[in-house]
């Protein structure tokens, strides 16, 4: 598989989780994928993805960056969405925000094996703290 | 220039970091260096790492991840140091922490011409919170 094949597969997963379809989520994620070393699972991760899109029905994912090598891939994903209920344990004040997060990924035969993610929640502290303010 | 040029030139800017060779740094980073949509120069870049190192003399840059693509490489870079002073905009508690950096570089003529990082701040504020409780 090559750095292009393996990005075309990366970016149909942000397709699947931007139209929400939950039921294709195994086409891209392992039974077994564990996330910054918690071993959540396919149904752990399905709930995680499903609880930041109750939190916030608008997210979208939207990637600026994306880069392949081997069986990794890396992405530097934008955001901007309104978030209605407390969102990575942050109480939102009803306002847009704008913040990043940045992740690699580990794949194996074709599914995310391994994720490890940075998201910049000091910026959407800051921004929920301005707001409130 | 291949992926593995890409990687052993930002390997060598790592080492060049880690050896606090800051009069070397103009070999890897370009004069008009970006960083996070500021444009620093090489002197704010060097400024910045100056400070960081002030602050915690034990930082060492230990790439975790590190892949490339055409002329971006991604890196999880993982740290475990002990601030001595102000870092990151946080006061320290005088004991070690772990934390991670995400960050991808373009370049541009075997030189980091643009810089997007996110830092595990969060992480960092979580231990110095715990340390000082």
């Amino acid at each position: 598989m090559t750095d292009n094949d393996l990005t075309a597969i990366y970016r149909a997963y942000l397709a699947c989780l931007n139209d929400r379809r939950w039921d294709d989520l195994g086409k891209y994620v392992s039974d077994d994928v564990v996330r910054n070393g918690e071993r959540l699972g396919l149904s752990g991760y399905r709930a995680m993805l499903e609880a930041d899109t109750h939190a916030t029905p608008d997210l979208h994912f939207d990637a600026d960056i994306v880069i392949a090598d081997g069986q990794t891939v890396g992405c530097r994903l934008m955001f901007t969405c309104t978030p209605q209920h407390t969102f990575l344990g942050l109480e939102p004040s009803g306002e847009r925000i704008t913040f990043a997060e940045h992740v690699f990924y580990r794949f194996e035969n074709r599914r995310i094996a391994e994720v490890w993610s940075v998201i910049d929640k000091e910026a959407i502290r800051a921004q929920f703290q301005e707001q409130g303010s």
